[in-house]
């Protein structure tokens, strides 16, 4: 079985279970960060630390032109939502973010012979995502099984997708018994300058409500 | 009908062709082309051309992190044959090249309200790329179908490939039935250093035999 593996790493709760995961499988990491112009740009420091503490082989930080990356509230268009009355696909929602942060995964994992490619997509919580759902994942699947030299040759790369149907709940439980430091990660759209998140945006509503649930205290720094 | 167009602009004789039956269908297009750390970077000069004399209303040149494009003769990795002994897949594979090209025009496309992609990927010269294929054109067309938010809203970006099934000679027919000037295009795979084609190259032998076979001139400059 091949060990090798690209592992998409956000910076934020879910990226950093599953390179836990990843780990716990006996893979040999590649873990992947993109700099896209994104507001919370904290989160990639966030992913350094998680990377660094996971002990991974190799840690890239790809240079993503902000140019491909236009309207969403993300990236400079429009406000994130702070009403917590979430539906629909949210502001927040980024253009092909997942197809294309996958093929370029695709192509790394080809150039280091790594058979493997993780990501930390989870259709419970964020169904909202058109590119965070379980169909969607499969069709990338079908697609990385024709696209690549490794592929024709008989050996696709293999996307895993761990959290899928994982609750928010679930997976900061999993976590911590990987034993993931939640303090070096970040889940806000939109923290504040010294890196504080807002705890009202949808994405801090839901870590939040996850991490109660539990009966724990989130390890990170709110504004409020 | 959507008349908004992304067209992947390599600089190419292909892609060339392609542009001009975008504009032939009445499209408004996003020219889009990428710096990846191409050793034969000459390519984006061309493009640029083409786009000018095209009259597209906007041309991107994306710039991709060559980390992120190991692993090809192409990007610094190997040598191109110059055998002219084509088999299997050539040195000049880059790793998921045409996934990430499509996946990042996928992103652009949404942002700017345009319904359609345009690819110049071609099955009958060359075979040997595993993301030059119909099935792979089609997998991708089935993800995009799932992946963006228009998709979800009915709206799926549509994928052409207007040259899958034209041979070299009934492309370069068409394209100067349109007017394109192959002069402002570059197939060379090993161009020296004032933009001459190399001539050995296995893409300039099958853009040469075209045009022999055509009994036209190819306007561009050759090293031998």
């Amino acid at each position: 079985m091949n060990r090798g593996a690209v592992v998409l790493l956000s910076g934020g709760l879910d990226s950093a279970t599953v390179l836990a995961i990843a780990c716990s499988m006996g893979m040999e990491i590649t873990a992947l960060s993109f700099a896209y112009g994104q507001n919370h740009s904290v989160e990639l420091l966030m992913a350094k630390r998680t990377a660094a503490s996971a002990g991974v082989s190799e840690h890239l930080v790809i240079q993503l032109d902000p140019g491909a990356f236009r309207g969403s509230s993300l990236t400079g268009g429009g406000t994130v939502n702070k009403a917590g009355n979430r539906r629909g696909i949210p502001s927040t929602y980024v253009p092909a973010r997942n197809t294309i942060f996958l093929s370029i995964a695709l192509g790394i994992a080809e150039s280091r012979g790594a058979g493997n490619i993780f990501i930390g997509v989870n259709s419970v919580d964020y169904s909202g995502y058109p590119d965070c759902r379980r169909e969607f994942i499969l069709a990338f699947q079908k697609l990385a099984n024709l696209a690549t030299r490794e592929a024709v040759q008989g050996n696709p790369a293999v996307i895993h997708a761990p959290l899928m149907d994982m609750t928010k709940a679930e997976i900061i439980s999993k976590g911590l018994e990987l034993g993931v430091d939640y303090g070096s990660t970040i889940s806000c759209y939109d923290p504040d300058p010294r890196g504080n998140s807002c705890g009202l945006c949808d994405s801090c509503r839901l870590r939040l409500a996850a991490f109660r649930a539990l009966g724990i205290k989130d390890p990170i720094s709110y504004v409020r």
